[in-house]
């Protein structure tokens, strides 16, 4: 199997298709940028899911359920939001077919159009603050702490699975406020929920930080980003929080009695993470023979395989195996498939990233042992039967670890402190992140885009650790003032 | 809070949105029949969803997931499919919008017109089956056991919140197999999970069965379905299991090598359940007071409301009984809202469903006891606190099954056994199930329902049990020979 992709040193971007393509994630559909999210790729995405769930309940946030087409004259309400995206919108104009009456098939029916167009909702900011308007009279009625899992649509032009698709699936929270503050705490708040996500279960290195005004989303006043940067050097934009400011109150009249029984506009955040978290876990700690997973959101963890084939014996091991591991919620699959051999086992479990993989022989057994293959280094080593479930249960622990540390190296050895404009376009050719001096101005940041093709990623939230503290600078390229530096890269 | 709700007896279809509005489940949005639903009528539904998706992967399904949009001329490829389906399509021409060039606002932008319009998914068996063909090959490829949860549109005209909505959420699963015997067993199978579901989790009494040739699904060659009686003695199909022949793998060329290398097109079933369980749910067990929900299925199992407020030494003894029920698994809340009165928060509780109510004041207390009340009959005790959980969680256990054992008795009692035309008027006219032989043909199918509104609503899988085995007979209608008798109602 493994000869079937390419290596991530001919073709990175190929190597990516495979991965997903021979890994079982994602296919193609026949519509334009809209894949289909298969099983193996779904499971991941469901354990994604539920533990994002679970920390979003933890924090007091509610589930519910919007509708997925929204009235036109909706996103023209708030002037940053549609100008951002209307361009890419898919738009319901009829609500019904008929036969053709020329041929076979089915036309639509031009007596079905609507009134007023209806869009596939791109995000939900619009159609929420339009039924907040109506839950929420008094300070009694805040915060509100909802979110929802949807699918969404954006028309983009150029699409590659998982990291940029017409339709995704994503949770966007949407949360009212009476205040400034708690508004701003509640999008800072998400931010470090995400953070601590990405980097303890996904096993992804982050960079936290503040979008420059030209990067923010369109109808926010701040928007915090998690910064993670691929194999190739690549900047990836994992997750944003918004702090909206009264922008959407505004745009659609929602107003609260507070204590004082004066009308005020209420305060809005929005936070998203989506589907493209997969295109993340895969580019990070992916190599020539497959996908790797972090065996936190490892469908199954651990994979049995008999060498060459199962016996009452060994069968007998195994289920002694399996119960332990079953008794510390590792999860586990005993492969018996008698028409393949181990070895075509093993390079699938390979491509699938199931982080260990146990081998057991005849052999083995007489000598009370097992061999305990793991996915990131490929190390194997003979482990006796007897213990092997704590071996295991320590081994996931020691692989989660150092996929994060791997990438963390990689990431902490391609970001670079720069100063002069030639060391800027040498970081930025060679791929990594340049932390350099920015005047703060939108003209210098898109010629600098212009340039180079990289974007400012975020600007830290405190200085990096590993370059200390930092006072003033000059600006990269114009040499103006600048307060602090600012991370760029290209960026997927 | 109850005085605002109108009574079953004055006008059941009011009282049933009231519930809806008054319980916090849903509420209306600017999208004709495009409900949003409200944290707490979601937070049932994910109760419903996490129950189901256990129960479809104990049986070997996995989940994925497939476009939202569908190009049009997929409808047109299964004749019957196209039929059921083009005249509510939402229909998808554009994908761009543009400034209104004469106002403010925008509009569709011409040139961004689609070569062929895409639809909604209203369901997925066209975009499936597509993708199906290019992930089946061998008999080694089969069965596919698929489930998608996921949103869906079709154009309904008259809408109701959950019972009938233009956008719903639902599951759909989507299975592929080798022999036919292996998909009609699928399609059974699946039966039997939803009536165990709904029967036991939701306290629902069912008949199971085949539905006629009219009242197929558009594609199917043999239709199962869960039929629940509401208590205005109107019918409500609750779930439906397809097996589906052939058909979709003929519309889509979906063909395997079986064992012997020879090649055969793919067999199928499709069976959804939707959002719609949640409108029998409410219609099903809900009072004048309000919802009333089954335990296994109540977001809050038990309320604990101080009276007339808290004080540190009923705090006390509530934390003990909190950890003596969540140590059983109750979820429990306890309103300690100094906001409200007691008797405000009772009626709200009660309003919501809330299966047991614990208050507890002073003078309780001073008798080692707590007054528990009941939602569904709603009796009042007082319970010694010592043993508190265990009452409770036997009485939760008793409230279930008292739901559950009304409901049969009300279904039970409805269902008439009727063998004139007059008496067939009569119990349809009175609301419930008749119990009649019938010709076999939809023409008389259909004049009946002229008649008298009623449609069939099932060809039961077996003799109903309260009527005993029974024969051939002659047609309630037209006399003619009829092989068995079937279960007709009005319905929604």
């Amino acid at each position: 199997m493994a000869k079937e992709i390419t290596s991530r040193s001919e073709d990175y971007s190929q190597w990516y298709l495979d991965i997903v393509n021979k890994a079982g994630l994602a296919c193609n559909s026949k519509v334009r940028g809209c894949p289909v999210i298969k099983p193996y790729g779904f499971a991941i995405w469901e354990a994604i899911k539920a533990d994002l769930d679970r920390r979003f309940k933890e924090t007091g946030h509610v589930n519910a359920y919007f509708p997925l087409l929204i009235p036109k004259s909706f996103l023209s309400r708030e002037a940053a939001h549609v100008e951002g995206f209307a361009k890419e919108c898919a738009v319901v104009t009829h609500h019904r077919l008929m036969n053709d009456p020329k041929a076979d098939g089915v036309i639509v029916d031009p007596d079905a159009k609507l009134e007023e167009e209806l869009i596939i909702r791109p995000t939900s900011e619009t159609i929420i603050w339009d039924t907040y308007r109506d839950w929420i009279q008094s300070y009694r009625d805040l915060p509100l702490l909802i979110n929802q899992w949807a699918n969404v649509l954006r028309w983009e032009m150029r699409t590659r699975p998982f990291l940029r698709t017409a339709e995704f699936l994503w949770q966007e929270g949407h949360t009212a406020h009476a205040t400034r503050d708690e508004a701003e705490e509640e999008a800072r708040m998400i931010l470090d929920l995400y953070a601590n996500f990405v980097e303890e279960v996904m096993a992804i290195p982050l960079y936290k930080g503040e979008k420059t005004e030209q990067e923010r989303f369109a109808g926010a006043e701040i928007t915090y980003t998690i910064e993670a940067l691929m194999q190739d050097g690549k900047a990836l934009q994992s997750g944003t929080s918004h702090f909206l400011g009264q922008n959407f109150a505004k745009a659609f009249d929602v107003k609260f009695l507070n204590e004082n029984n004066r009308e005020e506009l209420v305060w809005a955040t929005s936070w998203g993470v989506s589907t493209r978290l997969m295109g993340a876990l895969i580019m990070m700690h992916s190599d020539d023979e497959g996908l790797v997973l972090p065996p936190k959101l490892a469908p199954t963890q651990v994979v049995i395989v008999p060498v060459p084939k199962a016996n009452d014996e060994i069968n007998l091991a195994v289920k002694n195996i399996m119960t332990a591991l079953k008794s510390k919620n590792i999860s586990v699959k005993y492969d018996t498939d008698k028409k393949k051999r181990p070895g075509f086992k093993f390079a699938q479990y390979e491509m699938e990233g199931v982080p260990v993989r146990i081998a057991i022989g005849k052999r083995d057994l007489a000598n009370g042992v097992a061999e305990v293959a793991r996915r990131d280094t490929k190390e194997k080593k003979a482990i006796p039967l007897n213990g092997i479930a704590d071996y295991i249960s320590e081994l996931l622990e020691e692989i989660q670890n150092n996929l994060f540390n791997r990438a963390k190296k990689f990431r902490d050895e391609s970001t670079h402190k720069v100063d002069t404009w030639d060391d800027f376009v040498k970081v930025i050719e060679k791929g990594g992140f340049a932390y350099a001096h920015w005047d703060g101005t939108t003209e210098t940041e898109l010629k600098i885009k212009e340039l180079t093709k990289a974007t400012t990623r975020c600007i830290p939230l405190e200085p990096l650790p590993q370059f200390g503290m930092e006072g003033e600078g000059k600006c990269i390229l114009t040499g103006k003032n600048s307060k602090q530096r600012i991370l760029f890269a290209r960026a997927y």
